[in-house]
This record gives C-alpha cells, sequence and structure tokens, in this order.
C-alpha cells in the first residue's frame, strides 16, 4: 500500500484541485483552492503545503503536478503558463527540494488524457486523442499507450491550430485558432453579447444567473437543457466546429478514439451529436476508412489530478531501482502499469 | 550480401519507379514505367514483371511497395487510391503469391519519409514531419523513431486538413484543404489562368513550355529561377501556406524537423524562405519554444522506392525466424536497422 499511494495536483487558471489517488485511479483525500495567479512563489507555497497536509495523514511517495502550460520534454520546467505567472519554472527541482518526494510536472490535458486511458473513457484504446474543452481547448495524445509529449514536450495544443484565416483574435497571439469557435469561449462571448444586447435569450441568462452581471458562458448549458432553442444552436454551433478540428486532426493522426472532456463537455448529446455529424461530413476519404468513435470523458473534472498522481507514481517507481532484483520488479510494475485496468 | 537486397517499387499516379536498393539505401538497379491507372490487373501485372527483371540479375529477398493511396494498419490492403483503380485491394497477398517473396505495402508518402529519416535529411531526428509537395500534398510521421501511421493506418493525410472554411474545391470532396493552397496544384492552376489571360507570365510559361497547351504547373520554378518576380511571388505564396500549415501541425504534434521534398521542394529557398517565415509568425507560443527546424529532403524522387525496399528488407527479416539463436540475431539485426546510419 504505501508506494501505492501519490499525490495529484491540477493548476488552473483559476482553481488548484489536489488529491491523493491510489493505484486504482480513486481519489481518497481531496482538497481545493483558489489559484494564486500572480505570485510564482506563493503557487510553489500552496503546493508544498497541501502535499504537507495530505502527507500528515497518507504515506504518500510522489507528486504530481498538471499545469496549465507549457511544459517542457523532460517534465521538470513549465516554460510558459499564459493564466500564471511562470516563465521558466523549473518547478520539478523546486518542489522536490521542498518536499523531498520524486515529483513529476506535466501539461493539465496530458495528465487528464492519461487518467482517462488508465482509468477512464479510452481504457482499450491506445491510439487517443483526447481534448478538453474548457474556456479554451486543451489536448493531448496517448500513442501506442504511451502518452506522446512532441520533441520539445509541447504536443497537444490543438486550441491554436489555425480554422479561419484572419479569424477572431486569440489570446496567444494569432488569428483564427480553433479554440475561438469551439470552446466555453465561444458560449461566454455569445452569452454577453447576448446581455448586452438585451435580447430574449440575454434575458433568460441573466434570470438563471442571478443578474446580468453575472452571466458566463456556463449557464448556457442549463438554459439549452431546459429546452432553450437558441443556446441548444449555440452549443451545436460549437460541437459542429469541434467535429471539423477533429476531422483535422483525424486526417493527420488517425485516431482510434477521440475523447472529449471539459466543463462544455457537460452538454453532452447537444455538443457530440453536432460534432459527429460534422466530422462525418468533412472527413477526408469517409466511405473507405474506419472512423474513429467520439466519447465523453468519463472522469469528470479529476481526472487532470488523477492522471497526475498515477505518472508521478509510475514514474517514481521506475526512478527507483534498489538492487538489480528489484529493478526487475519494478519494470515488471511499471509494465503492468501501463496496460489499461479497470477502475474498480 | 543476398539477403541485403529488397525491391522498392513506388506507385504514382503517373510513373512506377522501381529499383534495387541495398541495406544502406543506395539503389542498385533501377526502372521506371508509365503506370496503368485504369486497370488494376495491369498494375499488378507490372510490379510482378519488374520484381522478375530484377530477380533474373540480382538475389532480391524481399518486395516493398509504395502507393499513392491509403493503406491499411496491417500494411496489406490498398484501401482507396484516388488516382488508380484500387478499392480495397489486397495487394501484399496478391504480389506475394505470384512473387513468392514477402511483401509489404505502404502509402507512398510514408516510405518516402522513412527514406528520409534512415537514409537522408532527417538521419539524426526521431520526431519527424514529412511533407511530399507534389500535384497534392503526403504526409508521414515518424515518431520515437518509427513510422507512425495511425490506428487504421491512414495518419499523414495532411494535405486535407481544411484551411480556409468554405474554400477551393478539393478532390477528396472537401471544400478548403490545405493541398488546395500549398501545393504544386495552385502553381498549376495560376500557369493555366495566366495562359488563358495570355497575361505576360503566361506567355513567358508559353514560350519556356514550346506552347501555351503545354504549360503546365513545373514550368514556373525555372522561370522564378531565371528571376521572374511574379513567378517567384506565387511560389512566395505556396510557402506561406506552407508555413500557416506547419505551424498547425506543430500545435498539435510538436516535431523537432520538418522535411519538405516533392517536385516542388525544387524551389529550395524560393519556397522555403517564405514558408520559414510564415511557420515563425504563426507559430503559437512562439518566443517561448523551440522551434522545428525546416529542411529540404535530401533522397529527391526515389526516396519513394528506397523507403519501401527498406522497410521490405526490415520486416522480411524480422518475420523470418529460423531458430531461437536466429531470431535473437535477427532482432539485433532490426533494431539496429532501426537506428539511423549514414549514408555511405
Amino acid at each position: 500500500m504505501a508506494d501505492r499511494l501519490a499525490v495529484g495536483i491540477d493548476i488552473g487558471g483559476t482553481k488548484i484541485a489536489a488529491g491523493v489517488v491510489d493505484e486504482d485511479g480513486r481519489v481518497i483525500a481531496r482538497t481545493r483552492r483558489e489559484t494564486p495567479t500572480t505570485e510564482p512563489e506563493a503557487v510553489l507555497d500552496a503546493i508544498v503545503e497541501i502535499t504537507a497536509e495530505f502527507r500528515a495523514e497518507l504515506p504518500v511517495k510522489a507528486v504530481g503536478i498538471g499545469a496549465a502550460g507549457f511544459v517542457d520534454a523532460s517534465q521538470s520546467t513549465v516554460l510558459f503558463a499564459p493564466h500564471l505567472a511562470w516563465r521558466h519554472e523549473p518547478l520539478r527541482d523546486r518542489v522536490a527540494r521542498r518536499t523531498m518526494l520524486p515529483v513529476m510536472v506535466d501539461n493539465d490535458a496530458n495528465t487528464s488524457g492519461w487518467a482517462e486511458w488508465r482509468f477512464g473513457a479510452a481504457q482499450n484504446e491506445p491510439d487517443l486523442v483526447l481534448i478538453t474543452l474548457g474556456t479554451g481547448i486543451g489536448g493531448a495524445l496517448v500513442i501506442d499507450g504511451l502518452p506522446y509529449r512532441g520533441h520539445f514536450g509541447i504536443a497537444g495544443e490543438f486550441g491554436h491550430m489555425q480554422v479561419v484565416p484572419g479569424g477572431n483574435a486569440c489570446e496567444c497571439g494569432n488569428l483564427g485558432c480553433w479554440e475561438q469557435y469551439a470552446s466555453g469561449r465561444v458560449l461566454g462571448r455569445r452569452a454577453a453579447a447576448a446581455v448586452a444586447e438585451g435580447s430574449p435569450i440575454g434575458r433568460r441568462l441573466a434570470e438563471a444567473a442571478g443578474g446580468p452581471e453575472r452571466v458566463e458562458g456556463a449557464h448556457v448549458t442549463p438554459l439549452a437543457e431546459s429546452g432553450d432553442e437558441e443556446a441548444i444552436a449555440w452549443i451545436a454551433e460549437v460541437g459542429d466546429w469541434l467535429g471539423v478540428g477533429m476531422a483535422n486532426l483525424a486526417a493527420a493522426l488517425d485516431p482510434g478514439l477521440f475523447v472529449v472532456g471539459g466543463g462544455v463537455s457537460d452538454a453532452r448529446e447537444m455538443l457530440l451529436g453536432p460534432a459527429r455529424e460534422a466530422y462525418s461530413r468533412t472527413l477526408t476519404g469517409r466511405g473507405y476508412r474506419s472512423e474513429a468513435r467520439i466519447v465523453r470523458a468519463h472522469l469528470g473534472p479529476e481526472a487532470g489530478l488523477i492522471g497526475a498522481a498515477d505518472m508521478a507514481r509510475l514514474t517514481a517507481r521506475r526512478r527507483r531501482p534498489a538492487n538489480p532484483a528489484a529493478r526487475v520488479r519494478v519494470r515488471a510494475a511499471a509494465r503492468s502499469g501501463r496496460s489499461p485496468k479497470r477502475r474498480r
């Protein structure tokens, strides 16, 4: 048991979600707090505090961190995090120094994708594209059953593929990025415009949110669920762009499965139905090829921390061979750890 | 020596190029003929005849075929070839039955990419995107030093990623595919229009081609090389779209290297200069990340047959273990065969 628990910490632009995760991907303790977005030191302090709190109660053996940013190929340094203050932050070593635990750092979408492959929607599919629809689009690749991070560590930035030349301006500095058309941001933009115009749906959103100034993109899905035609159409439009972009990814990567997670995926078939339709309509070679399945993520908002903990646990075990005999056992464990395992 | 020679056959929409290739990627015998595009049986006959001719002279031990089409994940069946008459053609087994040799079938861009990684421009770069600019765009991926073909065998169809919503109609049935903006087809279309309009560059092209009816896209590059400003601008425009599309691929895949081959790459820096500029301009996260190099392919038009032969040779050796000791040797050979080797 002792070496089977790891801390997973998911550092998003607004929230830090953390938990202690066992070898079957179960979260057996959890905590949340606001992300201190302007102070890199404060985020580091929070990580160390959370780890210490968990450790006082449970024998954790490693720390995995999923961060909303570019992480380098050695899983040690956050190169750039648009919503945080980190620039070339050597996070792995700084946390390891203050916790004396093995630490793994990866992009939050990569850790979520890993969790879905190990314990969630993608357990039997080794060629996997994960798409996380939050405010933007996060992405992860699993290839031949292993995470693929690219040569420099930052593969999977699907949201910044250009889909409309000269299109909507993106926070990344480009125009027409996919996430400007197929993410929660689109719903937020439409909702804000509707409120500003005082249109009927704007008034319905304001009512649902408890005031026009409180309206966010997240209010659109409940409204659509209640049967609001316009809200349904907005989500369908996002789904349509999602499908077009997935067909682009399929042309390049030909995966067996797309897993769609993130808050916007709460819209379920209102999103995925139009996405599948657009995908089948625009997939190159359709009719002559097998088509990837498109499913919703299973693990919900804890996927990122579950995957981070699991990756840290597997990495830590691989890194600590005591003697040749132990090394063989460690390798066997790492191998079996990589194969899909049902969540009990 | 005996088990070190393999036949490579590159089946394009207009030409079949074939050769006998040694273990260092040298072509030691070669032949060419027209592709019989309407008769699947005639292509099969040609493959068998070419193999028999080579075999009468040299001890070839395997046949590798690179075909311009979708090949399934087991490297045996051509699912669909837009420029040939094949539909679900079980090519591997049909050739094997008539030659009694081990046969490997793959997409022609995959075989070209493999050749560049083994013997050409990408020898030290295990995370590689190959882009072949001919009439359309072919593509191949090498990931962690192995060809990546996708879950169903048809990854790398980069040319059919949509870059302009509602854009130019593509032969694949979609609108706005990348190859409608960044391939030889663009030069052909511009050249044809210029000839039809009787514009100055149209007259210059007709003169170079020996008559207006003979003008093709391939005449643009020599004209640009002679200093023609308009021809240079046309190639730069293709290069610009090439760079934008490569930035999209880098967002998703983060490779270490792009290798650009195919006939259009004969324009060299007139193409690659603007491509690099557009790539650096539109790459997401630029300034915070390492950037892939962009280089021209080294092996020229024989890359496809060289790679096909090499893949067939390696596959055949892996498939023929005589006894356990031999099996160990075979594996060692296959492993060493996978590592980069300089062309002597």
